[in-house]
Parts: C-alpha cells; sequence; structure tokens
C-alpha cells in the first residue's frame, strides 16, 4: 500500500525520507469495503483521507431521499468534509465507498501536528484547496451551463478513471442528469 | 469609505488598530463605475478586491457568446480569480462592476507582505477559503438537484441583498434557468 503514496508524496512535495516516515508515522491504514459509511450525515467529520486504491465518493441526500454526489475520490485524491472538520459542525454529506479501497487515515489533530513540523505539506495543502475552488467553480459554470452532452464529455475527460468503474445512475446523480437523458447521451456518443 | 471595512476587520479577526492601519497602507481606494472590466477573460489576475460598497461579478462566456454568473460579491466579499492569482495564468473568467462602486484593492505581493506580518490575516483568509469550498460544494448540490423553485428560494436566501438589485437576466443566468422558466417561478412566487 505504501508505494503510490510515497510516490505521490515525493513528486508533489519534494518531502524527504524523514518527513515521509512522519507522516506515515501518524496514519492509520485502512482497508475498508464497498458500500462501507466513512461518515454520516449529522455526524462530525474528524479524518482527512487518503485513497491510495479503491473509489469513495461524497454525496449528500434531499428530503426525498434521493442521493446527489458532489464528488468522487479515486486514487491519489484527498477526502474529508471541510466545513464539518474545521468547525465541528454535523455533516450534511455521507463519504462512502465505492469499491473496495485501501486508505490513509489521520485524524485532524494528527495532521494539524503534521501541518506544523512539515511546512511543505502545509504550503501543498494550501495550493490544493484553491485549485479545489477552482474546480468547483468550473463544475457549477458546467452545471448552469452546459448540455447534457457537454456534461458527460467533461466527466469523462476530468475523471478518465472513474467513469468506467461506477454504474450509469451514480454518473447521473453526479451530472444532476435523469438516468433516461444520460442513457440517450452515452448511446449516441457510443456510436460517434 | 474607511468605515464599513474598519468594522469588518474588527468584527471578524479581532486585529489592532496598528494591524488595520497596516492593511489600509497598502491598499488601493478606488471608485469603479458600473459595466466597468477589472479582469479580462486571457488576463492575469493580479488582485485582491474587497467590496466596500456596491456589486461586482465574475462570469465566464461559452462559446456561443453566453454569459454565465458563477458569482455575485456584494459589500463586504473578496473577490479574485483564485487558480489565475496563485499561478500566474490567464484567467478564464471575467470580473466586473454590476453597480457603481467602492472597493479595496490590493496587489498579490502587497497582500503576501500582510499575510506574513499579520497572521490573523493568513489565519482568517484560510477559514475563508475553506468556507468558500463549502459553498461551491452547496451550490453544486443546488445545481444537480434542486428544481427551479428551490433554486431561485435558495437564491433569496443566500443573496437577501442581491436579488432586488439585479436584472432577471442576470439571476437567470446564476440559476443556469431561462429568462422564461424564471420568469414563471418568480411570477408564482410572488402570489403566493
Amino acid at each position: 500500500m505504501h508505494t503510490g503514496f510515497e510516490i505521490y508524496l515525493k513528486e508533489n512535495m519534494q518531502l524527504s525520507d524523514d518527513e515521509i516516515r512522519l507522516i506515515y508515522s501518524f496514519a492509520d491504514e485502512r482497508k475498508v469495503r464497498r458500500k462501507q459509511v466513512l461518515l454520516q450525515e449529522g455526524g462530525v467529520c474528524r479524518f482527512k483521507i487518503f485513497v491510495c486504491k479503491g473509489l469513495l465518493r461524497t454525496y449528500r441526500t434531499r428530503e426525498d431521499g434521493t442521493e446527489h454526489i458532489v464528488q468522487f475520490s479515486p486514487e491519489n485524491f484527498w477526502v474529508t468534509e471541510p466545513d464539518s472538520l474545521h468547525n465541528d459542525t454535523p455533516s450534511r454529506y455521507y463519504i462512502d465507498v465505492v469499491e473496495d479501497s485501501e486508505i490513509m487515515f489521520w485524524t485532524k489533530n494528527d495532521f494539524n501536528l503534521l501541518f506544523a513540523q512539515i511546512p511543505r505539506l502545509k504550503y501543498f495543502t494550501e495550493r490544493l484547496i484553491s485549485r479545489n475552488v477552482t474546480l468547483g467553480r468550473d463544475r457549477i459554470f458546467s452545471a448552469i451551463s452546459a448540455t447534457p452532452e457537454e456534461k458527460y464529455d467533461e466527466f469523462v475527460q476530468t475523471y478518465p478513471t472513474v467513469f468506467a468503474r461506477v454504474p450509469l445512475h451514480m454518473i447521473a446523480s453526479y451530472l444532476g442528469l435523469s438516468l433516461k437523458t444520460l442513457s440517450r447521451v452515452r448511446h449516441a456518443q457510443l456510436k460517434r
């Protein structure tokens, strides 16, 4: 499980071996099973997760019980619920496991200790958060302006490692399309 | 122009008078006119702005020329294009002025100097960015799951000071609705 995360740290943060060992020393390595729930709506998020292998998702339900996926998190993605984590408030989102996965798991306090000792980790995380603001903005732009065909194309490009691994109803949920519309779009794309 | 920003700084960051003076000393206070463009698509964003009075918007165009508003920024909002600012890359977004406005304007370098000297400003900005990630996620959730009626209600609640000040076509652009749909929704709400 180690290797992928080590490569990620070296490539993205140019950390020393000592720093990488420190990050590992605070991490809890876990195997999680498909459909396992890591965060419930109403629970307080107390973790940061790195996905070594597999796929998680973050979703929220409406009052009628429908699930709406705001985030897929495949390999090399970080996962948390920032609002709940920072403010110790109940999460409005669920985080669960789409495929059997291998994850690294840190508590909030341990991660803050790492931040204090590894300035590059802190700096990199800030860049990542700023990048997330941009990706969120891009997704909003897409949601309010794109046709179903464009939304599907953007999804395939943004998540090349995901779209073949998840059932169609999850892609529909992520894109805000009905299953019927998505099936039509996908059928037309396959024929191109 | 000063007073509102001073109150904002004191309420949100508990800064000392010396720190507030320092923030002012780097700021450029400007009056900007309706329709004035502060950032063009393709330009590099080199500023952070605080809106003392008035209203700005951030939008992006599609190839067919349609404008799609991703952000309204009334009084007490910060405005920048984070991706372009941090990476010195061409912006894909426009920022312009919806109402004659009074703004405070800092260059990226000056703001970084302030960060180095005022830890609370840095800390507060981090919280604000994390809050923006959450708001972005909420807006995505709304865009992929809500009915036009719910979208309009959420907009009125999120931007109570904005919805009465902007033309209907801008609200439609922000919500990703056609003008026809929005007019129908609004008409029905007014009759309730």
